[in-house]
């Protein structure tokens, strides 16, 4: 994929999955320009940038890390020793630059919005394509943290995936072909009967409660308060539980450190476990965006 | 099982897995009494002896880890902060103790030959349903190791599997079910009609330098050395090698630093990532042996 | 599952999943009549009447096969040597009657609705339940069928499976799993991530005529004209192509014919190969209908 | 593989695998003479002779079948309306002519030796090698015969396997792959141990008779009395039996009528269901013979 028009990219920012990225435009044959980035340890082919001026100078799209904040004034950049504003960005950014960034929140916006800038924001990491992708790499290293934390193998032991969202579905499968008895938590019918259909062993969420299996682990990929105290409580056994969804969560963390069971929360996966991965997610799903956007003019 | 004849069971040194053996002989009936195992975290349910004489008195069966020493006079005891001399527990042992040791060498034969007790040592490590018991466990720990190791997913990625014994069987079957384009390597052909059928890439071992595969990640199973420089110097691109064969390796890791190819060496897996099921597997093929011989008796 | 307020069922028509579902409600403690399957080999536990009138007599629920009809006149009934007429029936209904019809058509419900019966007609069978559950008998009757149809294994085949809804996700799973090179056509972004996900190829429909690859052996499963005489003539090789889509087809039959394409229209793929398990299905989807009526009430 | 020492080759007999055999070998650049096959329906790239002295003159090798004869006296040649005899075609072969036969018994040594040509005989058919590739089309002709059989989809059905060689194996990993509850019986502690780690349900051959399961479907891989009216008698319900072994068999057919038990004898799968896959496979072990013996030289 190549855009004529499209010359110049930045990459301002973000983990190693933004190098990946930067790479890989590079690759393509865009000028691109970084800045940001100077710890990482992915060999980066893009150009490094003394200042933030010189990396936006007439570039034509801009690249922002996932998430693109993680406070209320700079950009998420964990590879950088500086601390980058959005307020020293925002007023470098040419009219007509496109600005991808992964799912934006309100501050951003409204940052973009004082210059009048907020309607060339593209969320690249809002589509099921996105997510169903990067559902593999967080599998994975769901896997990686499970791995060694019960003791036993995971090949033989009695799990349950709750949720069966893109995460759960490829989490549940992928359990099953390590030898797991996998358990899946659903709400809907037609979901448990996929489950059926996928060789697992559907259980209703709401009556979690009352299935009288010992697990030895569980992943929650729910979003929303789903092992309150009481169903910790009426658990058998005492699962070490792993918590994949992100805020509010579906784990009431002080209840099951009472209760002695043991919780991990694991986030930003992709990014951690496997960055070179995640960031040809990122950079395909950019494109995909790029394309629809020009055949669309 | 239980074995009327049997009374007290000792178990001495060892990492976790002894611990969850001597909870499992405890659970079953046995007078279980530990000793060498006082930093273990694994709630024992046996009992901890203040002294080997306490440990061994009137024992019916001695238990020692596997591999039983890891020097040439001492009792592998990395859960101890006391070093355990072989020379200190042989006067104890009385002669008709069952003495069951993991992987013994020459060291602890003549230890106990000059005692004449080398007649009642039982290898429980050396069975081949001990090594398909411990391939699970194993493989598991390899994908422990490499996940993260390359930056991307298993999923996707071109894996090669030297060597296609109960390790590599088992791995590389692992290893396609999460999707990986996997490779496994083997010399007999009968061997390599297998990988075929089980809808892997034969590669004839021997050939390995020819194949004009880019692998993201090797696993080397066969414990004689296959990745020498030459064959290192012909592969393309950087695989990252994980050796899981023991001593002398199949791997020159020197070779392989000056070429840049990272290489880990992946040595005792169950201990490390499953102890509870590595104990279980070791309770299980102690039982098997103590079985067998009572109905042979 | 058994509901107090319903006392006596009729069962009339159908195949032999009709007379599995008709003795599972007789196991379950119904009263339950069947007339129209007196040829069936499945013994039936389930009181067979003379007449019409018998069956219907004060029964609170009236089964029928699926599909009801296959002409506009008469009940679907291929285990009679009658012909059941719904002209004949629909007098004998009380009003109250709930009356479980299979994909009821037009002619079913103008002739209920004149004697103002079409408001207790419930469709059994056009849940995603019922169809997720028979994607499974129908998979594996799409197996039967192609199982020495092409003279090759299904291991090793390629084999394209136009269609990713139901049906299409869990046979290419089924032909991936029997180590078959699965390619998948979809028209959405999101199927063709799936697909990829779950380690098949993904095709786009509309550009299956670009693609360079010999099928031995198509399936397709979408009910619209997808397999023309251009995209017929564009396929490499003489790939045999197994039609599981119902009316109005994807296949252009005469085309495939003139091209020495080989076809086969497999059709009611469950009652044939697995009328067990379709009887089961058939009778859990009515007991779900009669349970959320109960619950609504 | 083309050897320029080898000219001419005859292929006299068989069914549609050596057909498919014949043409793989003109395609090879063979000159390939056949007779006895005149009802094939497989095009025949080869010269279909009018006589056997023609296919046979100056021929370097002769290929017959698998089964190279199924009485005493004459070729298995169920695709011709001739009986060709054994005794019409020794006395046309020349002394140094390869003669490539699958399983020959006694009966053919005998007439081969009268005319002191028994030296240049191969068995293409006895090696792990052609046993391993051959389990694919048994083990899918199997499913074949299974399909139907029970009224059952082989998801979720109960199956025993019985025997853990190479059709066993290949067969058992394939049903759990179709989702069926997997029952494999072997007699070895090892057998055992890897149909754990395959996650199916290990069962002791000769314990059979005390599980307590409800089959619906028992594969029998075994050519030695297993199920025999004690055994039979034994099992809960009525499964369907399908032998794959050949003779003496290890079902008795008799006792199993009696007590109502259907059996199928499913022999000669793979020239049934897929005789191109099984003529590919005869083609290459006679060329791995081939290659084997001129390298030897």
């Amino acid at each position: 994929m190549f855009l004529p028009n499209l010359k110049k990219i930045a990459v301002i920012g973000g983990d190693e999955r933004c190098c990946v990225c930067a790479n890989m435009f590079s690759e393509s044959g865009y000028e691109c320009a970084v800045f940001g980035l100077e710890n990482s340890e992915k060999l980066c082919r893009a150009t490094k940038c003394a200042s933030l001026s010189d990396a936006l100078s007439e570039c034509d799209a801009l690249v922002l890390p996932v998430p693109v904040m993680r406070d209320s004034t700079s950009i998420n950049a964990p590879l950088s020793d500086k601390k980058i504003l959005i307020s020293d960005i925002v007023p470098l950014i040419e009219k007509n630059t496109l600005i991808f960034a992964g799912n934006p929140g309100k501050c951003f916006y409204s940052a973009l919005s004082a210059e009048g800038l907020e309607n060339t924001v593209i969320n690249y990491a809002d589509s099921n394509v996105f997510s169903i992708m990067s559902a593999i790499p967080t599998a994975e290293g769901a896997i990686a943290e499970a791995l060694g934390i019960t003791g036993k193998t995971i090949f033989g032991s009695n799990i349950l995936v709750c949720g069966y969202g893109k995460i759960g579905k490829y989490l549940s499968n992928l359990l099953r072909a390590m030898g797991a008895n996998v358990y899946a938590g659903a709400r809907k019918d037609e979901d448990l009967e996929w489950i059926n259909a996928n060789s697992l062993h559907p259980l209703r969420t709401n009556a979690l409660a009352q299935c009288d299996i010992a697990f030895d682990l569980i992943f929650n990929t729910v979003p929303s308060m789903i092992f309150d105290e009481e169903l910790l409580s009426a658990l058998r056994g005492l699962p070490v539980i792993v918590e994949l969804a992100s805020k509010p969560y579906g784990v009431d963390f002080e209840a099951a450190h009472e209760l002695g069971i043991k919780t991990v929360v694991a986030g930003g996966l992709p990014g951690k476990i496997s960055p070179v991965t995640a960031g040809e997610i990122m950079y395909k799903c950019i494109c995909r965006k790029l394309c629809s956007r020009e055949s669309a003019v």
